[in-house]
């Protein structure tokens, strides 16, 4: 048992719960560049943008002053079905390791969607119904913000059309009827029901789908359906702003306890996690308050931080949405196999992208082994079967920890443990059967990606 | 919104998992009877027991007059993984029954088991590994058991090995995997490594297992491997007083918060969930210090409580193990194909059948589309996806708080919430796609099974 004086699992109260998300883009001197919009060449506007946000959501979109928001009463009630969630001291992993790290585990997986999507889904879809929409569009490819969406829209009563892409809807059947059972109608993407699924299944017949095409049925269908708008679960600004909640309960807990967190790991896809975890923390940095080590981990196979670029990019592989300036490593940049589908996103945040260019977060890519390998030594004496997402932050984590052995350092470690990985077993079965390989892609991969980023001079 | 002034989820602190588990036999003047010896019709002994069980536990299994047993600290720190669990205000269900009625469930499906089986686990896999013994045997139906028998071994670094039933095995892939990634080794029932299932193999080659049969071959591979031992899930009395830490942590709950239950409810396959839940609530009753109506929900389509014999009766389809005293529809008894495998055991245990018999609990059959529309009803407000067992009890749940709606009585209500159902979504997809349908045996049909109940006189 570690001797820190700590409960295992801290939970804060309801009344702890914040009534405000942090904005840290108030906090940035280097603001995160503005969408443009590849017609104009422009900063999108707020009119520009009208046929495809909600309005409310626009606007947090384009807030880069205001250091806290308000949560309307509505969201934080539909916050307390599933928050706080705890921050859980991983005293279990620490004895099997031996080492005099401290580490502890903000667990947002304890809610039927699996993982912290719902945080973001329950603001989105909220301000949809304020704005007195009839319903809302979405992609999803793993499907854990499919579900987050169609259980946020199923408490606020509006209806949730998800385009998921082919290959999952036919191999992951089970996230599908739980969407279903939410209310939601989910559609196979590339679809016959819109101009450009039907034409991507006239020149591909057997094309199994991609992300980027779901996006672009979904947003086809937001604007072309009256009174419904499209809704994104990550990358976004607003993403990130409500995401904070996870950060801001976390820096309760710390303080309550007297926790002082020396590191601070999540795994980064498109940054909805990491970025809310981080945020109050990276606030203190900004300001000069505190410091802190902040690790973003991501797939060797995708390595949008450790090997992308910094440029204006598409956000989707179909070009319908605007350009943001991010970490990228081409639109069309096609990742190698890998069982974390969360985190193969050929772009990050661009909040995070910025602060990562201003030195302010390291970066890590690991491979999936060892990803896997971490999972299952956590599973095993936490009890947690975690998402293959989470697990990277878990491997990130353990490495650290086990330097602390070495040096006999006893440095506090806060991981996000980002969700449960109870429909990824096909990825765990591959593991425990040994028959799962890594893949990092080439610099010739690389380049073939890097060259479909546009030449933008702004 | 409700207008009980409780925090919407009741977290206990750490320290207020209780630490002694509640012995209700103690209180019960009729007391359960015990199980008998097939050969000798006489009561299983101590000696007879160790064989197949754990010392300790046949200890809990013979003591129907202490208390109070403490529970050992190692055991209190597994707990610690994902105890105390929230007993949760169901007011957004409240909100859209438009009841008067306070609705509060005790959720257990916050662990990777995603069900309140790991209480039982983490206990009978601590007392095996203190006796010295290299590991246990089980059998799996549905495969919850058995999961939280992988993580309860793989905690306190024991062996596990279990028969899962073959058809689950072969249409359960997910399940048997979390089982391997925490260490178990899982084998398909009937299997050609023990007499018993090479003899069924021989004789029915096409066979997809039972139950029965798998009970058969771990209580074989058990007493047949040096160091193992047999443990079982739910039925037994050692199993009960594990499960009473979800009643005494309800109890503690409502007292911190001046809640005051009228009726308590519970799903009952082999009872361990309604009896843990209860017991506390129980010993208050049959001391005669409060008033409770504590009803059990069981399928129509295996009414064991309902339309089932009390008598002594063997507890396992292939007779190796003792007779208990019970309701029962006859070890035969193949109950009709529906989705709640836990709930699906011809016989209850021998506490609650006492208890039913003596007029002290009631009991309901309900039917299974009438299930998932309940189930469907809370997920979409609660959030929690429940499992198809679980959701036995949130019907009649729903049924009571829908009566008070009509009379005007603010009662309060308290379900068990066992578990999740994200293991569940073929059932589920039958549900949303309208194909699923209700069975309910005949009465020829439960004469057969009556027929198979041996005529004992003792």
């Amino acid at each position: 048992m570690s001797k820190l004086d700590v409960p295992y699992k801290i939970y804060l109260e309801e009344s702890e719960i914040p009534s405000s998300w942090y904005n840290v883009r108030a906090d940035m001197k280097n603001k995160p560049a503005p969408l443009i919009n590849p017609a104009t060449m422009k900063p999108m506007t707020f009119e520009e943008m009208q046929p495809v946000f909600c309005d409310e959501l626009i606007r947090q979109e384009l807030d880069d002053t205001t250091a806290y928001i308000p949560i309307p009463e509505r969201i934080l009630s539909a916050y307390k079905m599933y928050r706080p969630s705890p921050l859980t001291h991983a005293v279990f992993l620490e004895e099997l390791l031996g080492t005099p790290a401290h580490i502890f585990y903000k667990f947002e997986g304890n809610n039927t969607s699996g993982s912290h999507k719902l945080n973001s889904a329950m603001a989105q879809a909220y301000y949809a119904k304020m704005q007195g929409l009839k319903g809302v569009t979405t992609e999803t490819g793993a499907g854990q913000w499919g579900t987050a969406l169609a259980m946020a829209c199923s408490f606020f009563g509006l209806e949730c059309k998800v385009y998921m892409v082919k290959v999952s809807y036919e191999q992951k059947p089970f996230r599908r009827e739980v969407m279903r059972t939410y209310g939601a109608s989910v559609t196979p993407s590339p679809s016959m029901e819109t101009n450009i699924g039907r034409k991507i299944n006239a020149e591909h017949p057997n094309t199994t789908g991609s992300l980027g095409c779901a996006i672009s049925e979904a947003v086809e269908a937001a604007v072309s359906t009256e009174g419904y708008r499209y809704v994104l679960g990550s990358v976004l600004n607003q993403v990130l702003l409500h995401q904070s909640v996870i950060g801001l309960e976390t820096k309760k807990a710390c303080e309550k306890y007297g926790i002082k967190p020396d590191i601070i790991i999540g795994c980064a896809g498109g940054g909805s996690n990491l970025g809310g975890l981080i945020s109050p923390f990276m606030g203190e940095k900004l300001r000069g308050e505190a410091d802190y080590q902040f690790i973003a981990v991501e797939p060797a196979s995708c390595p949008s931080f450790t090997r992308g670029k910094f440029a204006y990019d598409f956000c989707d592989t179909g070009k319908v949405c605007p350009m943001a300036k991010m970490y990228t490593l081409g639109h069309d940049f096609i990742p190698s196999a890998n069982h974390a589908g969360g985190l193969r996103y050929h772009g990050m945040s661009s909040i995070l992208s910025q602060l990562y260019h201003d030195g302010m977060m390291e970066a890590r890519a690991v491979e999936q082994t060892s990803v896997f390998e971490a999972a299952e030594m956590f599973a095993r004496v936490e009890g947690i079967l975690p998402a293959p997402e989470s697990s990277h932050a878990i491997r990130v984590a353990i490495d650290e920890a086990l330097k602390c052995k070495e040096t006999g350092e006893e440095k506090t470690i806060i991981l996000g443990l980002t969700g449960t990985g109870y429909f990824d077993m096909v990825a765990y079965e591959k593991y425990n059967n040994g028959t799962m390989s890594d893949y990092i892609p080439t610099d010739e991969d690389l380049a073939k990606g890097f060259a479909t980023i546009p030449n933008v001079n702004l």
